[in-house]
Order: C-alpha cells, then structure tokens, then sequence
C-alpha cells in the first residue's frame, strides 16, 4: 500500500525534491566561531536594526528566507508552501518574519528539531505533487532563548557545565522538483521519547534518547549502516548527549565514532568560546546545514549525509510543574545524487 | 507539474482520504451549551483528573486520541503520523498528552486554525503515498490560555463585549486511505493576513480577513460558489468576525448569508451562557468538527462542507512589544462522496 515506505517509519521519496537554495544567517558569536565563513549574513547587532530581540529574530526569518529566494531567482510567488516555526512562544519568530511574503504557510513546533521537520515536510508535499517549490525555515536567537526559557540575560546568570549556547541564527532551503541537488532521498519522522531527564541544563541528555529512537529506526528501515553515509549530524546534542549516542549505539554494537558528529559541537570553537557543552536551537541545525552541509555536497566534499536534527519538548510551565523532558529527533537522509 | 492543484493554492486529493473515526471531548461548560449530546466524553472536573490545568489539557490529547483508536478499533501502532499542536507555550498540551502512544510526530502551530492544518497536512501525506493512516489532533483549555494570555483565572477580570470564550475541548480525526467516508476532497492552505488590527480583545476582527482570503482563494480556484456547498464554517470568529466576512464577500457580490456559520456560534448559547462573542480555541471547531460535522456528513444531513479553522498568531509577547495580530485560516473541504 505504502509504496513511499520502507520499513516501519522511514518515507523514501520516489523521485527526490533538489535543494535549489539556501541560505543562513548568524550574529555575533557564530562570526567568532569556526563557521564564521560558512554564513551569507552575519550581525553584530543582536537586534538586526530592530528595537527587541523578538522582532530581531523575526528579521532574521524574513532576511534569510529573502536571501534564499535571491540565490535562486525566485520570487515568493513562486513558493507553493513555506514550512517554517521557531522555538518562541505561539513561534513569533515566523509569524512576524514571514507576514509580508503572502506565501502559504505552515506554522510547526519541533523546538529544535523543526529544521528537520520543516525540511521533511516540504520534501514530502513536493513529492506527493501537492507543490512544486517549497521552502523549509527556521529561528533562533540568543537573546529571545534566554529570557523566555532561563533568566533575563542582563541578570547574568551561572551555567552549568552541562548547558548549552541558543545559537543566534536562521537557516532556510528552498526545495523544488526539478534541480540539480543536493536532493532529500529519505526521511525519518521521530517519535516523542521521554526517559525521564528533569534537567532543564542539560539538554543534551533529554534529547540523546530521542535521537537514538530515530537513527536506529532509519538504519534500520534503510537496511543501512552508518559507515553507508558519509556524515551522520545529529542537530543540537552537544558534547554530552553526542557521547550519550555513542554509548546507546556502541550497546548494539554499532559503532559510531568514525564519521558521527553533532552540529552543537561545530558552531563554537567550545573552549575558546566558553560555550559549556556546545550550541542549541533551531538556528544550530538549519544554519549548519545551509552553510556548511549543503555547499559542502555540492562541493563532493560528501556524497551521503544524514541529518538528525533534535528538539526537547518542554517549557518552563512543564518544568515548574515537576515533569521530564520529552525529546524528538526528525532524521533527513540528503544525497549528491538522486 | 502540478496534477494535485487546482489555481492557485488548492490542493485537489485525487484520492480523497477517508476520515475513518472521530472523537471529541469538553468541558463543563460545553457540557451546558447546546452542543453538549456532540461530545464523546464532557467532563465536570476541569482538572480532566490531573493536579494542573496543563495536565489536564494533555489527559485531554490522550483521551481523544484513545476514544478515536477505540471507534476504528485501531491501535497505536496502525498511525504513521499524527499531526498535532496546541496554544500552549511550546505546545505542551501535545508533547506531554501524545508522548506514550509511541507515533511519528509532527508538531505544528496555528493558532486556533491547527485543526484545518492538521486535517490538511494528515490528508496530503496519505494521499501521498507516505501513510496508510494519519491521526489530526488539537485541543485548547479555557483556564490554561487565559492565564498564559490574559489574566490568572481567579482573578476575574472583566471581559470586553467582543472577546471570546476559549473551549475547554479537544478534538481528533483518524484518516486513511481506504474508508468509507467523509472525504477530505480539497486544502486551501492559509497566508498569514495582518490587516494591523491590535486589539487583543477583538480576535474575530483580527482573523476575519485571513479568512475571508482563504475561502475567497478557494471559490476561485474551485470555481465554485458558497451555494454550492451545504455548509460552510469557519472556526471560531465569534459573532463579529462571522458578519466581517460576510460584509468582506458582500463587497465581491457575493451572498454567504444562506449557509455561512461560525463555529465560535455554536458552542454555547451565547446568550444564556454570557459568551460574549462566542467560542474560541483550537477545540471549537476541532470539537464541532468532530462530534457535529462528521457525524452530521455520515448521516446524511450535509452532503458537501468546508472547514475553514482560523487562528490568531500573536503571543501576549508581540502585543506588549506593540505588534498587531496577525491571522491565518486553513480550508478542507469535506464530502460525503469521493
């Protein structure tokens, strides 16, 4: 029946959407860090000429998704869908970004995994022939993180080891039917996983379950091992949870050590950064992806990627009221070729 | 390119995906209105058994779900996805109510409008060809949106003449490619439509022309009129919305006086209960979805409906930073034919 199926959960996209374009952009930090090359804009304005950090982050939206266009000589008009959310509350961030491009919109919360529930998406709808362009984005900001999420950022407040760094930054892929890659190939849709956690600093450990649940299913489904790809990301674990996926994979005997990394390892130089266990947010994935993975697939640097951007299903309302953290984990398979 | 649009922005279901199985669940107040012999289950106890009211929201997303596997006599393993979304802060309502049932998740965020997007995204992916089933959830909480909104509930604020009652309600559809109906047929998928109105109180204002842009969109591309159909509804307008649209469709010479209601009317009687302008939240019409229209599809009453689910995509954020209230609408058409 499920002819777009193989396995039990993974979707194989009969003809692959290309990437036509994409496009990031990132503040002040991320242009100290080592990817500071890998960026189409970055601000050395937290706000990005706006008067609050919401609307700033709400101009990232709209200035990636314009940059995206451009690269690709599109015009909004020409987008069927845009797939786009962010980790604000009632996720501002897009609804405010994206108002002035009257392009169909559907609004998602995956926290920080949305970049790779937005990219699956619009990969599916142009797939199904319900489009045949649709863009994928997503936000985060520092600033905006902070206060909503821990403590007003002028409180300054101490972090722990364990914590991790809201990237300031915005990524977004325009996906088409026709193009010349790189093209999504398979996508994994992950299931919520909660193990319980309760540490709101320590992200890593809540959200590393849920990307286990999520590469095991696609290795398995692809009848695939990770020595098939050339990279395995997963989004936003951070040192700990990286080593936490490591573990659960090397239990089955999988070894994972060889070409798994973990966006929120590459976005800072960690130590000279000071960024404790490494950057967070929707921004981490989707601008890495957009500046780093996917030039570097058009480039032949990889041939096979899979990106596993993660996300922890909380908020400070479920925090306070003594639950865990639930995590999920939405798997892209991304190739060179179709 | 395209073989599953039609104009513009509607996508046609070249096979309709059939709505297997429907539940719905409410409160005390619902419970008193005169769609109270609609719900599956109404519940006294506004906690839903829980010892907080977000608690109880999530025991509502479990519920409905549990009550529409148990309709179809499905379990939770039959769903590929299930498409859900709440107004909680991070959507917690879902991330907690859905975590056990161990099913593909896609998050999403529209406002009161999620329903039309769920029941849209759920449809393309069976139509597709990446699901044999999808389930499409939303629920909302009178006492849970007004402290995260407004003011603490026993605080008792007073209410404007134009503001809306937030459902306590969730609701939950099961689709799948084979079934006996209703179909959803067509998807008109929403802009984001901000006419710069601000007040906060007013949401029938505010999202009137989201949905009058929507349903206009899909007249057009249907080459249909509203005659053509036995019903049409948006979510939840309330009162002053419904007759902004109908003074929107007035101005094109277009009659929407015969078969046009709001959900936002129907829930309570406004009067008797002091709704002010009516209903609102992602279970108005989730609910009336679900314990009114599909029923009322399955027995005959209406032979053709559109839904059109409207949001308001402000937080409590973006208005004290001065922002209007933008707003989106989500159309599905639903027929009791393929």
């Amino acid at each position: 029946m499920n002819t777009k199926r193989v396995g039990a959960r993974t979707v194989i996209l009969k003809d692959p959407p290309s990437i036509l374009s994409y496009a990031n952009i990132g503040g002040k930090l991320e242009g100290k860090g080592p990817m500071a090359q890998c960026f189409d804009e970055l601000s050395e304005d937290s706000f990005f000429g706006e008067k609050t950090w919401e609307k700033g982050e709400s101009a990232m939206q709209q200035r990636v998704v314009e940059h995206a266009l451009s690269k690709a000589n599109l015009t909004p008009e020409d987008l069927d869908f845009i797939f786009a959310g962010d980790l604000l509350n009632q996720c501002i961030g897009s609804s405010f970004g994206l108002r002035d491009f009257n392009i169909p919109f559907y609004g998602l919360y995956g926290a920080c995994s949305t970049m790779g529930e937005s990219l699956s998406l619009a990969a599916m709808a142009i797939d199904g022939g319900f489009a045949s362009k649709a863009a994928a984005v997503t936000s985060s900001h520092f600033c905006t993180a902070e206060r909503q999420y821990r403590m007003p950022v002028p409180y300054g407040n101490q972090r722990t080891p364990t914590a991790q760094w809201t990237a300031t930054a915005a990524g977004c892929c325009i996906l088409g039917r026709e193009g010349q890659g790189p093209f999504v190939t398979h996508i994994t849709c992950g299931k919520i996983v909660d193990k319980g956690v309760c540490d709101v600093n320590n992200m890593g450990a809540a959200m590393a379950p849920a990307a286990y649940d999520t590469l095991s299913a696609f290795f398995k489904d692809t009848k695939t091992v990770p020595s098939d790809y050339d990279l395995i990301l997963t989004g936003d674990l951070g040192e700990l949870g990286h080593s936490i996926v490591q573990d659960f994979f090397a239990k089955d005997g999988v070894n994972m050590k060889k070409n798994y990394l973990d966006c929120g390892m590459l976005l800072y130089d960690l130590e000279k950064q000071d960024m404790h266990a490494g950057a967070s947010g929707c921004g981490c994935s989707a601008s890495l992806l957009c500046g780093y993975l996917l030039p570097g697939l058009r480039a032949g640097k990889w041939r096979r990627i899979v990106l596993a951007p993660t996300g922890a299903l909380l908020s400070p309302t479920s925090s306070f009221q003594g639950e865990s953290i639930p995590g999920i984990c939405h798997a892209v398979c991304i190739s060179s070729e179709k």
